[in-house]
């Protein structure tokens, strides 16, 4: 499949290498093509892997994978342009910390809204799903560090979670451990986590874990 | 030991009745002496239960269980008065939830401030640990329910935490099932988890559940 990735940062890397692992063709986009972050991730990654602007890689692929920062996100996805995410899936992993007030951050939007939701907003063609922004960027794509953990998804159309969810079991997660937690305002429960999840990396002295249900 | 437990509600008569079963002498505390469902609930409990107005189920407690709702909690505490707070472990097991603009809920308070944290600002000499918000309250006090979950305690005081961990142990959570997420200001953090509970609620038909740490 076609997949392009916005954003250059970890998470990004991370994703858009395991998809060229899995054999999947990607174009990870940054603000400007050229960008010497994803120059040299094209580079070095699998054969099929490419770099261009936000609207080159969202233009490029079938599935598209926001992995910009949260609070900047719906302005990278205007660069990328409507018109190359109409009709797709576009998965969300973004989260809205906010340094700017010192740490621990607090989030850019919460409580009422969420990026998610303000994605689908912007968007409304798009076929936005929520999903992996509860684990660091090592786990989204190696869930057998954690097993029996869960992941979540969420979103307005069944057949674009539907799609994730192949993905993500293609990435390792068992079809038992995805929850899909239903439309799209759900991105609020899974943003507003990200505080409490902070902590428990403080607690346990390791971003390496996850959340399993237990019942 | 002598507790008070501010709040009449499913959190407050649960809390309280499993006191009384451990064999405390509990005092439930309404805003005024002689609230119907806390002269129910003295006249149904063990030896030592009685009822009376915040101010004197916090006289009475040498610890204080706040289980007012969490939008309220500042006042209901106000009217218990600082005095009878002072020096003594207050756990506060309350959630912001706010109805009053529809479902799903908001809460009144989040982000950079929490209901844990308004507490202890205001009542200074109160030693604040908060603890149990992130289950219901079934599983509060019957954590063999959930094997293995987690339950979050912070607060600025090691040694209330301490207090709260054993009382915590007396309820059934295993030591190593309690995880101290640090100061007050990890409030934000379980209240904040609330719309994510929330969610996974809907998604899997029930509140009796629990999460816990995978690493």
């Amino acid at each position: 499949m076609r997949i392009g990735v916005l954003g250059t940062g970890m998470v990004g890397q991370t994703i858009a290498t395991r998809l060229g692992e899995l054999g999947h063709e990607v174009k990870m986009g940054s603000r400007s093509a050229g960008n010497e972050k994803a120059v040299d991730w094209a580079s070095g990654a699998s054969e099929g892997a490419s770099e261009g602007s936000f609207g080159d890689a969202a233009s490029f692929g079938e599935v598209v994978f926001n992995c910009t920062p949260g609070a900047a996100s719906v302005d990278a996805l205007r660069m990328a342009g409507p018109e190359n995410l109409s009709g797709k899936v576009l998965v969300d992993v973004s989260n809205p910390l906010d340094f700017s007030k010192g740490m621990p951050p607090t989030l850019s939007v919460c409580n009422d809204d969420s990026v998610g939701e303000q994605i689908q907003r912007e968007f409304p063609d798009a076929r936005v799903v929520k999903a992996l922004n509860t684990v660091n960027a090592s786990i989204m794509v190696d869930p057998s560090q954690v097993p029996g953990s869960v992941i979540f998804v969420c979103g307005n159309d069944d057949a674009a979670k539907a799609e994730v969810g192949e993905l993500l079991q293609s990435f390792g997660w068992p079809a038992d451990d995805v929850l899909d937690i239903g439309d799209i305002a759900g991105a609020r429960g899974t943003e507003m986590y990200l505080p409490l999840w902070l902590r428990m990396m403080g607690a346990l002295g390791t971003p390496s874990f996850n959340i399993a249900v237990v019942r």
